[in-house]
């Protein structure tokens, strides 16, 4: 009883998801994986921790074999076989079987595409060097685990501060490298806002790492010694045994794009809800694929395990009959760096302002926070930095941005959820979460940056932002209620000092006809001041995260602005 | 200017949230809080934990003082003041002042009454001899440090293993004594079912504590020699030198039921969705009200800071004049347990039965998994258990438990909040959430438990469950498709043996006139192999959670046999 024949191409994550529910859904089917390495299913978000012998045994990284998926899921792995043409027309491949050293064709049924994305390559000559790698396998890992263990190496050039660039950033430290890593933008994790990765750059710092932002690369050469020189534009140059290249992927769609399947504005591989392409007997799935974004409506790229995963299972079930829409991503993400964790869902303010949907149809006003990630009283509290985005228009969630050593991943997990059930802050202020003295607080983070979100959304308080303190429109008069040790020790420019405990008392000496821009460590205090003074008439704005968020801000600002 | 003058009864959680916000909300009104305790707003939480030292300090416990609430809220604090009066026509209060000995009134424009909840104490004599300790306050605990510092307690009896009685357990082991764990019912945590529970009942006993499940205490005695000694129903006796009672709480209602407010069918205060006592003048929060659950739709009795920090803060608003509604609770609760943590949002299986909704309305199912708290092949996973409770009608989620070492509350927080949001296995399937190996997988546990439940809702796999298995239905065969090593290790009695890999060449040794159960380790495989047998026209079922789960199962059944 000879069923349909699903191909699929390419068997991580997502051919790999696809494949096995392919199976799951239809036992009658024979379900073909290509793969033109020598791996099928490996975990590639565990490359950097294996270069970083965190992960310990190449073997690890092998989610499955061969073998397993003929056994458990009678599914036939083929490996070093490189699809490299697609007959649409009489629906075969043209298979190059690279062992063999041989073409042949393979009718389809139906056809997935889960050709993945490939690494961008910079305009910078000399990348085919020795030394030089691009951590997108399990051999360019091994050979840099090589490189660290029988050759010595001591000095490494990171070229990207990504998730990639981070990520072996930190693992080369774990070896006891000198790294240096190199950005071309003001900051790392250009997709995160400047001020949420600031404490990534300054941990950074802190690990001993000598960090380039706004710096550009021409050119790697490899000298007599088997050092490599990395010459920059500025017409600098650096040294290092080793250089690694993470500047970002771009879709893999060169088959697709010779078979003619439509491409979209962003070069992926164009699909439906139902992961279809413009052939309806071809679906495409992962990071080759563009998809659309549940906030910004427009189509994006999101080379990220998760969704992949979803996209295969969905294939799969749209092939074998079933009514299943993929419902958009929205950009969840984690990065650890050494004791940081930086997470988000949603677009950053800096996306949303580039594509020019800030004070758009969106409405969007964004909030700042300084949460113990559990109870200030339980010992070991680590502060966390929230940056909450949403609609000023209807408190929808648009997007979260945390940063801190415990606890992001969890209020950014919940947060996501709030926004995939399209939540608003006021669902944030009325979660009921996880609360023991060890594991969060009465008021979890999620509820404080609802409650604080939801006053604003309420028009119960204005805020302003740390990069409007600076320049101040010169009506404008500075309070800081801080107590006076904390004002010594550092406050914004030109700023007017009134402890919140002598505020009600000396209100007389603030102007009622200025606005009252009031601040205070994280938000709190210069609240209660803002709710006050505007009851008596003032006209007070509360600086959003007080000088704990300007601080980050500024640092930002002036940490871009040297590495000019 | 004078303002309205709000009155609150009790400064902990509930009533100090509401003072605080309603100062926020009204400059103008005059706010006192009448606390008839030493302390204002301290951390109750916390007690266990100062008992254990891992909390060293016992200012650190108070959230806040009097001379806090003057300077930043202008709210003044009456301690060691008890309201001891309603006197609602007239709208006043009688306090009586326990330091200065004397009686006085108070009007009052808004009340909000939030007095909390009492330990209950059970039938048993003795329990004022010194020794014995209910911990609900500051100085309960101070005595009990004072016991193991001073006078060296050796040993402890804890009656009740709800929260505190395993959070007072641990930290008495921690401070190196002896303990027992007496408990009446079948089980610790007896609001979650008893397979989930199982796992801290064994950490307790690998602990070195003796757990009594299914025992009463009749008497505690104070001996010449300073021990005390328990006397159990069953007529055996333990010594001691300190007893602890932790056997429940129950809402402080005699101010209010003197007063003629009407109360719940449970015991609580009755109010409205604004927190409003049948006094439309009188507000109350916290312990001490009864709301109703979004799950159940009943009355329920939820002795958790969460909700009484957010009806404090709803009940300002609603004396503020604002329109604002309590969505009810769904009972989120953690207990952490040495290093093991049980988390869960939503009612148990046991509560479910025991209303009559669990095949009413709700048409409840459940299904189990086992998946690690992050990616298997990045090192220190910890295996989680999750019992997901949902309805087959529509999928909507009706309740989690999840328990082990580390990501328990971060996915239940998750599950929280899409429950709070309506949502239904779907949304966890198709949830975006945080993955990098070291944070969480691809297939996040919470994606996971939606994509198995919802494989049930779809109708594309049976489930049947441990409690079934030892006694199937004579014509039932149970089918074991782990590796030979497993089996051979322990298997369900009378299970046929056929691992997943040789099942497709085997099928024809199973009958298609018999339901056949099939179980795996953790119900993957045999998921795999239900699907399989289901194309090919068998009868089969899935054993939810596998042979890890039924383990769970039977040890919490002959844990609480054998305590009889």
């Amino acid at each position: 009883m000879a069923g349909r024949r699903i191909c699929i191409v390419g068997g991580v994550a997502g051919g790999a998801s696809c494949a096995a529910r392919a199976r799951r859904m239809d036992e009658q089917a024979e379900i073909i994986i290509f793969e033109k390495g020598p791996f099928v299913s490996f975990a590639n978000c565990g490359l950097p921790y294996y270069v970083g012998d965190v992960i310990r045994r190449e073997e690890h990284l092998l989610v499955a074999t061969p073998e397993m998926f003929q056994q458990r899921f009678r599914i036939e792995v083929r490996l070093h076989s490189e699809v490299v043409r697609i007959d649409r027309n009489r629906r075969r491949l043209l298979v190059r079987d690279h062992q063999a050293g041989r073409d042949y064709e393979e009718a389809y049924d139906a056809l997935v595409l889960s050709p993945g994305a490939a690494a961008v390559k910079p305009p910078i000559s000399g990348l085919d060097s020795e030394g030089v790698f691009f951590v997108r396998t399990i051999p360019d890992s091994r050979e840099i685990r090589r490189m660290i263990e029988e050759r010595h190496a001591q000095s490494a050039v990171v070229i990207g501060g990504g998730y990639i660039g981070l990520e072996m950033t930190e693992n080369l430290v774990r070896r006891g490298l000198q790294v240096t890593l190199v950005e071309m933008q003001d900051q790392v994790m250009p997709m995160c806002d400047p001020e949420m990765v600031w404490p990534l750059q300054e941990t950074l710092r802190d690990k001993g790492t000598t960090l380039r932002l706004k710096t550009q690369v021409k050119a790697v050469e490899r000298n007599a010694d088997e050092a490599l020189t990395v010459r920059l534009h500025s017409g600098e140059s650096l040294t290092a045994n080793l250089v690694i290249v993470a500047v970002g992927v771009r879709p893999e769609v060169q088959l697709a794009r010779d078979a003619g399947l439509a491409l979209g504005p962003l070069g992926g591989i164009r699909v439906n809800e139902r992961m279809q392409t413009s052939d309806p007997f071809i679906w495409a799935v992962g990071d080759a694929v563009e998809v659309s974004h549940v906030i910004t409506g427009l189509e994006t790229l999101l080379p990220l395990a998760g969704p992949a995963n979803r996209q295969g299972r969905l294939a799969a079930d749209a092939i074998c009959g079933r009514d299943v829409r993929f419902r958009g991503v929205q950009g969840t993400a984690v990065v650890g760096l050494f004791d940081q964790v930086l997470a988000m869902t949603g677009p950053s303010e800096r996306v949303l302002k580039s594509l020019g949907l800030w004070n758009g149809p969106l409405d969007c006003e964004k909030i700042y926070l300084h949460p113990g990630h559990h109870a200030s009283y339980y010992p070991g509290a680590e502060t966390l930095a929230m940056k909450l985005i949403f609609s000023k228009r209807d408190g929808k969630i648009l997007g979260l941005q945390v940063v801190g050593k415990k606890g992001a991943v969890r209020r950014t997990d919940v947060i996501a959820m709030a926004m995939q059930k399209g939540g608003t802050v006021f669902d944030l202020e009325e979660a009921e979460l996880c609360y023991a003295p060890q594991f969060g607080s009465a008021k979890d983070p999620v509820n404080l940056a609802g409650m604080i979100a939801a006053n604003v959304v309420r028009g119960d308080v204005e805020v302003v932002h740390a990069e409007s303190m600076d320049r101040p429109p010169e009506d404008v008069l500075i309070l800081d209620v801080r107590e006076p040790f904390e004002y010594r020790r550092g406050h914004i420019a030109g700023a007017v000092h009134i402890p919140l405990g002598a505020l009600r008392q000396r209100m007389a000496e603030l102007p009622k006809d200025r606005e009252i821009w009031v601040y205070c460590y994280v938000g709190q205090r210069s609240y209660l001041a803002a709710r006050a003074l505007r009851q008596y008439g003032y006209r007070a704005k509360n600086l959003s995260g007080g000088y704990r968020t300007y601080t980050m801000w500024r640092q930002a600002a002036q940490g871009a602005d040297n590495a000019l």
